[in-house]
């Protein structure tokens, strides 16, 4: 995977500074990595069952840091850890292997959930799977297609909005790992999966979302009819509950109905709780049209004490849409009550 | 909508004047209102995609007012307001367009879940939607049948059991607004969908059932065999779970599995989170007969200090089953330990 | 049912034994209660609708008994109670008789959830439902089949994974009686699904594992490749989360997929709260090996002070792997921070 590009644009980084002059310093957005390769999953069919192709391993190297704040990160470069970390993106059936530099003086690990790994992979003390300050250890995390199995039902496959954090960074739980910003998303896609336009992280890490509050919680830019794809993932000590105003979604595999007759739930707002992920697309402004919409915790004291963003959605030709910066004028000047 | 009759009949409200003496006063009646007109969807086979009928634009006046006990409520006629407010009832398809006054001297506004609106109709400060005091505003809810999308997937519809709520009352976030009373439900029905004979609308609001505590919860009341329709809703501060005796559900879009097939699992005790909404049809009493049956917040310590109420199902014939009066004299009267 | 064989063996108590010598004394294993009956499931075609088979009815007599430490149990045999309780298994379409012999000087009841059960059964209060101390009394639980309901959606089953527990010891609501170990899992099958070769009941009660915090949590064992089945339940004043290292199941009513296009979401994680149950099979070890797995509670504060445990995946042979008793000894020693 060296010298690929990262595939989405960091346009919420760009857009953050040319609008939110107020926001605090060391603002970090998530680096996107894919190993989707050229062929994009939109252009071919849905899969049904295991499909053709043949599962290719990526290699990666990953940097665990220390960061202002008192934070850590994970980064795809010396010097570029981020919170939440890069998304991995891979295809079911492939496998990644990660190459973990430890570059900060505590010891830590990353656990992924949904995949596959064996013990010395599975990044908790318990299995003496970690890194020692300084150490470089490689993990692989492989894949599953999903497979017949008994009585004619079926074994449930990797694909799936998953997550990876650390399991060992000053408790055996990785406790203080992940408080302190070493986590991310990781996306596994079946053949058929619809690829994303723009794709954001949302990590509601005990009060807050990607370590930081209202005011300065990044805000999540697209365009009028882009396909934007919400990765949220629930950690830390609280109950949570992801609301997004204005947009919805399935609550099953994909966010998407697999047809016109898939009984999935339907919803706007959605528990979020420690360890707990999901992940949905949604066509921006669809309906609505442009503007800043609010997504935010919808535990009310949470909301108030700063789990809250904006969600921009401007207009088609990337222009501002008429209020929205009176909107997020507000949300970065307004704290009290009424 | 104007001249429209509700629906439903007030049974709960009547019935518990009748039996519940002891009933603290200002105990207010969620009225439901419904568009869905004389077609009754159960009479139409089920909907498969975009169904025929074009979408048609309600129009309803809401007034907010304060009630006794610190409370505010939105009502359908000037000084009828209740906690919950109204059920709305609308199909997919078609628009409610909301005529909101404000009769109170506090700015608050009205914010639906589920269904489509521009950032003028969001409710929310942020947008500066909202009713200063005094004020009359207009907020447009639209709706969408699912549609196919990319891949083969299917874009979800506006169809559900949704809610609507304060978003402005105290803080951006409408945290008194709701926490005083100004919620209630929203039912987007598609085609095909089913419409019961009774309808209750269930509010897990902070440590309280519709801002009530045992043994002042009113009793939800039908008779044995009649489809009864519940409406389950979170908000505030604490996580809950909604639990009723001796009924179950299934846990997706409509409470009903969509054929033998369905793999939803089936339920009689779910999470209900703040901002989040469900609900389900039950035949009253079904395999189980008559009697008075507790729903309740499973979290031990909420049923213990008041989040119980009872779903009476009375005999067939509208008479009181066996035993069920002194059962619900031991709710009225019963508070301590054993 | 008298006379008929535990149908799964106690594994997990006797390798605790042999293995875990720092064990806490009164180490109980739930005792697993099957009238399936030897037409095994799995070997059966998956039910479509109503199977052709007659509904039987079973008898058990269930004694709830005092415990050291303050614990209170529910067993087959007088002196040998548990915690959790039997695991009862019957088939969708029959019934279960349950005798309860109250061998305590408190009031207490058994109370079910997903089954049938008139208000005598209930095992609440609110119905005069329950045993006085040394009273005997018999609780019916019944069970329907899905069915076809109105519109062409149907109306769901008894199938799943269900539980029971006491709904009146210290009050109305059991908090007491439940928060001491009164309480179990309760399996109703479909014909057709899939029989496991090992059964685990794990019980999320406030904040401990079935009444036991680490390193006391009892290890669950199974061999390379056999099917094992967990039945997740939770109780008490907790929000709690479920997570599994190296294995995932599907959130639905099997834990398995209904088919290739089952929309269902894929976990390895989920939420498991207050009067709330799930279940699921998965292969011991499928695509990542042996070993010992960690299950624990995902929010932090809770594996941190104890709720966490192992799922050990013996070798095919049933030898130990490599590593895994230095795993155990971590487990069974460790207990700060690092
Ligand atoms: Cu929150
Ligand atoms: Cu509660
Ligand atoms: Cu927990």
């Amino acid at each position: 995977m060296t010298g690929e590009q990262a595939r989405l644009p960091q346009s919420q980084k760009v857009s953050r500074r040319s609008m939110l002059v107020g926001a605090a310093a060391g603002v970090v957005a998530p680096v996107a990595v894919s190993t989707l390769g050229a062929g994009s999953a939109a252009a071919q069919g849905r899969g049904k069952g295991r499909p053709g192709r043949t599962g290719e391993t990526h290699r990666v190297t990953v940097y665990a840091e220390e960061l202002p704040g008192g934070l850590y990160g994970y980064g795809l470069e010396p010097g570029k850890a981020t919170v939440p970390g890069p998304v991995f993106e891979i295809w079911e059936g492939d496998t990644l292997e990660i190459e973990l530099v430890n570059n900060t003086d505590r010891r830590l690990s990353i656990h992924p959930h949904g995949v596959n790994y064996d013990v010395a992979s599975d990044g908790s003390p318990l299995n003496d799977s970690f890194n020692e300050p300084g150490e470089t250890r490689t993990y692989v995390w492989s894949t599953s297609f999903q497979s017949e199995g008994p009585g004619g039902f079926w074994i449930p496959g990797s694909a799936g909005y998953w997550h990876y954090h650390d399991h060992a960074l000053g408790s055996d739980h990785g406790t203080e790992g992940i408080a302190k910003g070493l986590y991310g998303a990781l996306v596994v896609r079946r053949e058929g999966d619809v690829v994303p336009d723009r794709q954001f992280t949302v990590v509601f890490n005990d009060m807050t979302i990607n370590n930081k509050m209202a005011p300065d919680v990044p805000i999540l830019e697209a365009n009028l009819g882009e396909r934007v794809e919400f990765i949220a993932i629930g950690h830390g000590n609280n109950f949570h509950t992801f609301h997004l105003h204005a947009h919805r979604w399935a609550d099953n595999r994909t966010g998407y109905l697999q047809g016109p007759d898939d009984p999935s739930k339907v919803v706007d707002n959605r528990d979020l709780n420690p360890g707990d992920s999901f992940g949905f697309q949604v066509i921006a402004g669809d309906g609505v049209g442009p503007g800043a919409w609010m997504f935010h915790c919808h535990v009310q004291s949470h909301s108030e004490t700063g789990m809250s963003g904006i969600f921009l959605v401007r207009n088609a030709d990337g222009s501002m849409p008429d209020g929205a910066q009176e909107a997020i004028d507000r949300y970065l000047g307004h704290q009290g009550g009424h």
